[in-house]
């Protein structure tokens, strides 16, 4: 969706949507780990389901999109991986280098909302992180695609905590991309990925359907 | 963690905590789809974190774990796919035939918290929830495990909203079980996933160090 608001606008939304997300991220958390008396928990869950009611006043029909200024460049603003207005993204800050070879990389953190067995990430937490950073690879070297098949393999746990992810390009044919990448925590990489990223024919389809003003994402994931 | 609740505090807790959870769940939503204005929203932010502050008055030192209570089943509830009280998860509901042969399922809806591409499920969100399924499979098949490697096949992209996942086994060999599964949408199967599960030596290691007396967890996603 084409929405057209100025740089102005946008760092302005930003700075409004990212602290107010962030609020609902740490409440999110304290959620998970809450242990004070059932009363406040109900107090809570009231004055909680009022600020939603609230906010519901006004809201988009849907999902939140990708959404475009007039530099085409996109807003995934609900994405669940780097959304900046989704409490349930960490949110992935994702990193690139001049070369246009597609490396890229990200520092993030993870806590209680991303717990798999005790202590350590969700080993699909995993995964879907590096979807989005070998997506994000294969689109910074210029051949943005859907995830066609992913791969993981598991070398350790991946503790809660702070973690790196970095991906690559490892080679390209046509419209497919092959990319890898790993997350790395305080004992070395604990999860390697290696994934084929293309514009499948329904994808395709979709794009020549669409009204021809709507810039083309960058990316799919 | 073993923490002895009786089936009656089990349940006093769930009816609790459900819909305490429920209700930060509405607001994840509603944060990133809300369109109110800037006035209510800050309004809403300071709300949110003295909300927080409260219930931060008392709160586990980490993250949630799993405890297991006088039966030795495990309470997941801090799990980033199916935990009660983890608002970032849907969460599922993994029912279970009575055959013992690791036959599994789940109805569930995602929303606009688990978007990638604008009105799809994030291709990593597919990955996590067959993770889940899939460890889920090798467990109710008496074959726990740890995930070893995953790999996912994009059949077509899965649209947010009503969705299905099967998993089961299909094959074990002492330690190391293959379980197989897929996400199903209105057009069909989406997403396509195979992964080996297997105790690995850390974390048999990890389990022979700890305190015999605490069950070991049944499944490790």
């Amino acid at each position: 969706m084409q929405d057209d608001i100025t740089p102005e606008e946008l760092a302005q939304q930003a700075d409004l949507y990212r602290p107010f997300t962030q609020a609902v991220r740490q409440l999110v958390d304290v959620t998970i780990r809450t242990t004070v008396g059932d009363e406040e928990i109900r107090r809570a869950q009231a004055e909680i389901e009022a600020i939603t009611t609230r906010l519901r006043a006004s809201q988009l029909p849907g999902s939140y999109g990708v959404r475009f200024g007039p530099t085409g460049r996109g807003r995934p603003w609900g994405n669940t991986v780097v959304g900046l207005r989704n409490p349930a993204a960490p949110p992935l800050a994702i990193e690139h280098d001049a070369s246009g070879n597609g490396n890229v990389w990200s520092d993030f953190h993870l806590g209680a909302p991303y717990e798999g067995p005790p202590t350590l990430v969700h080993g699909g937490v995993s995964a879907l992180i590096l979807d989005q950073m070998l997506g994000e690879a294969a689109g910074a070297g210029g051949k943005p695609g859907m995830t066609g098949t992913l791969t993981l393999r598991y070398r350790q746990g991946t503790p809660l905590g702070d973690l790196r992810a970095e991906a690559w390009i490892d080679r390209s044919e046509g419209i497919k991309t092959w990319a890898k990448g790993h997350i790395i925590g305080p004992k070395g990489v604990t999860v390697e990925a290696e994934g084929v990223f293309i514009l499948p024919r329904w994808a395709r389809e979709a794009i020549a359907a669409q009204d021809p003003a709507t810039p083309t994402p960058s990316y799919f994931e």
